[in-house]
């Protein structure tokens, strides 16, 4: 990152090429295709018994990345983390990607294949199969449009309508990371610009950086739930910040949410971050986006089940009060959190 | 087509209401989903013994279309009979899409509701369900990205891998219009750019420029297989001319082709606009992409099943060449045909 280099331009050596290199680079895992990419669409087979879930996502350059602070492994591997977490907010398994690209010609054949290295390691992290995609000269920048296709069971599947009142709310890991991360990076960008000798020391907070850049999916939060019999009463992800999943939850299951601000779990190089700029922790947990991690409700039967899970935090429950969301501060105070939609 | 017009403008009306206006106007079929779009994936149910085919096509403002001339529900409309042209290619049927766009504010609430009309129409007409998507702002253009889902039974998908020598080569429609059409829309651009009063008379070349603006996806010629029980040899579409589409299957299937040119269907049209730009029309078909058309080979013993059938033309057959497609001249004339890939 913060740095530049010269390398081949994709015209040299032509987009099948690319293609090829791309498509021989996707490591094969355990599953099989019927017909693999290479025809004009692939064939999956398909789990008996199991309902098809499907999810998209797009990525565009200077909307939702820079590349100036973005390697682009991490971005390929972002694109993928991103797309699938939808589908562990159904409570369901992602099974196959389409993959999408449009890239003007500032970027080079190497600087694409970086790009699906990451891919390629969130593919295999996640035990997921690249089924196929188009890449495409654009004039401008870089989008990334990643479908997913996943699989659950009927009797499995997790909505946000399902809400109801009682319901214990949960988020998992912390928050607001993901957010302090961008803004350490575009404050060192700014910094950057007007020195390019300028190497940021930015070690201290490695952690909000990785979860601003290579956020993960909570793969293993869905696993957790089959492994203890828990079927969240609701769920959704939350890339836009705690008060926007709240939101969703609430206006789809008609109920309200009381939280307490001294439950919200942040993690210290979030809240030494948000100090350092005076900016209000509560505030970058409500409304920073991109932590991906999973808000879901259970009911209070299965509190037993999580509450010794540290990765698992309950911060508040579900009231009667249809689509309001409330903040309890630890001096008792309650003030209703607004959204814009 | 060639005017602009003042509209509302994305930012007054906010992401989501647009987002819930295009779930409202996209009309619902007879299939059903599990989970409807609106929640964090939707769920779909699926064919007992059909597997899954997948495929995914972008189109990119200024690389795949001109918004000069472009009008957007045409888009709309392209943007899926392109994409579930690969499906088809398959021998298979699509089933679900998911579009997802990412647009400048150049583009207006009503441009972008006229770009779903468009979505909507080749919904409808091709049976398929919007299952869900994105849409995101962009710093430039527009791009739309669309997957699709579709089914087949194990024992009639078709791949380009399959032709055997002898089989006979087929094409359905006419070739070269999208090109021509292409070249007349450009023309008459140019002399718009320079007189902004000029009204193009094109009347006479609507055939050929509907074939570059909305193009159809040849759901009809995979029906006629079904109901003729015929199963191509192997099949492709042909977005990017014949030569193209020849390569492809030759390369795959370890064959070559010799075809003629005096049996190359081409419309009138396109004929004649050719002769007016003094382009070759045979040159017009191998080279000029985005006809959609399907090319497919069958054996010779099926032959009895297409040869009165006005919309498919057998233009050669298959060599043991392999690789090496040859293009013979109504004087008997054998020229190899080269592409480049």
């Amino acid at each position: 990152m913060f740095e530049n280099s010269e390398n081949t331009k994709i015209e040299n050596q032509g987009k099948s090429k690319l293609i090829k290199n791309i498509l021989s680079a996707i490591e094969k895992n355990n599953k099989t295709f019927v017909v693999p990419p290479g025809d004009d669409a692939a064939i999956i087979p398909f789990i008996k018994n199991k309902q098809i879930v499907l999810a998209s996502n797009t990525l565009v350059e200077d909307v939702n990345f820079d590349i100036i602070y973005t390697p682009l492994k991490h971005l390929g591997y972002k694109s993928i983390t991103t797309s699938i977490s939808n589908i562990y907010a159904m409570n369901a398994t992602p099974e196959y990607i389409l993959v999408n690209i449009a890239f003007s010609n500032k970027y080079t054949m190497e600087a694409i294949e970086e790009l699906y290295s990451g891919i390629n390691l969130a593919c295999n992290k996640y035990k997921i199969l690249l089924a196929g995609g188009d890449t495409n000269t654009a004039p401008k920048g870089l989008t990334i449009s990643v479908s997913v296709v996943g699989s659950v069971n009927l009797k499995n599947y997790v909505l946000r309508s399902t809400c109801q009142k009682g319901d214990l709310l949960c988020v998992s890991g912390d928050l607001g990371g993901a957010y302090m991360g961008f803004h350490l990076l575009e404050r060192e960008k700014r910094i950057f610009m007007e020195n390019k000798n300028f190497k940021p020391d930015i070690e201290a907070y490695n952690y909000i950086i990785e979860r601003q850049l290579k956020p993960e999916a909570r793969k293993d939060i869905i696993e957790l739930f089959d492994s203890k019999s828990i079927k969240p009463t609701s769920m959704t992800d939350l890339s836009n910040g705690l008060a926007d999943g709240m939101r969703k939850i609430a206006e789809q299951s008609k109920v309200g949410f009381d939280i307490y601000e001294n439950k919200l779990p942040i993690d210290n190089q979030t809240l030494q971050l948000a100090s350092e700029m005076n900016l209000d922790a509560t505030m970058c947990i409500l409304s920073g986006g991109e932590d991906y991690e999973l808000l879901f409700t259970i009911s209070q039967n299965d509190y037993e089940k999580i509450k010794s899970n540290i990765d698992i935090t309950v911060i508040g429950y579900a009231t009667a009060e249809t689509g309001i969301c409330s903040l309890i501060t630890p001096n008792g105070t309650k003030t209703e959190i607004k959204t814009i939609n």
